[in-house]
């Protein structure tokens, strides 16, 4: 492994993991009122966009990467959904 | 430009813009209750990791992107970090 493919990898790690303690936070607390609706429904579609692509031209690190990144983006994106539409209903029964 | 390209750049500038959404409401509310402090800091480092590897492999369109990515990660981290500060302050002033 060269420096460069070194310094890909430990990227490709970071802005993957990342996406861990969010998810966790989301989970342990339930909360995404601060949570952007439109970059997690833009950003899960990219990252499945990002899946097929590593599929098709077969890079592993690729699939890897936006499989992990798939997962937990999905998590948070189903919470916010989940909290939006409940927060709504909760709205339409007081008024 | 191929199908794969074009399915790569697709990919690209979604999860790219994605981030645009998550920034404008940061500012306009000025919210980041639910937003993770670990993700933003984890994220904006690997993608500043991102940046340094497209300038030595030469790539522009990983260079654009993550430079993109980078700019709108780090308003939110400053925002997030910013209201952690603020939160811990008011804390210790009751205290």
């Amino acid at each position: 492994m060269t420096n460069i493919e070194i310094l890909g990898f430990v990227s490709a790690f970071l802005t993957t993991i990342s996406f861990l303690p969010q998810t966790i936070q989301v989970i342990k607390t339930r909360d995404t009122s601060s949570l952007s609706l439109a970059m997690y429904s833009i950003f899960t579609v990219g990252v499945a966009f990002w899946l097929v692509y590593g599929i098709i031209i077969g890079d592993k690190a690729v699939i890897i990467a936006n499989l992990i990144t798939f997962v937990l983006s999905s998590v948070i994106l189903s919470m916010k959904v989940y909290n939006d539409v409940k927060i709504k209903r909760e709205k339409n029964v007081i008024n």
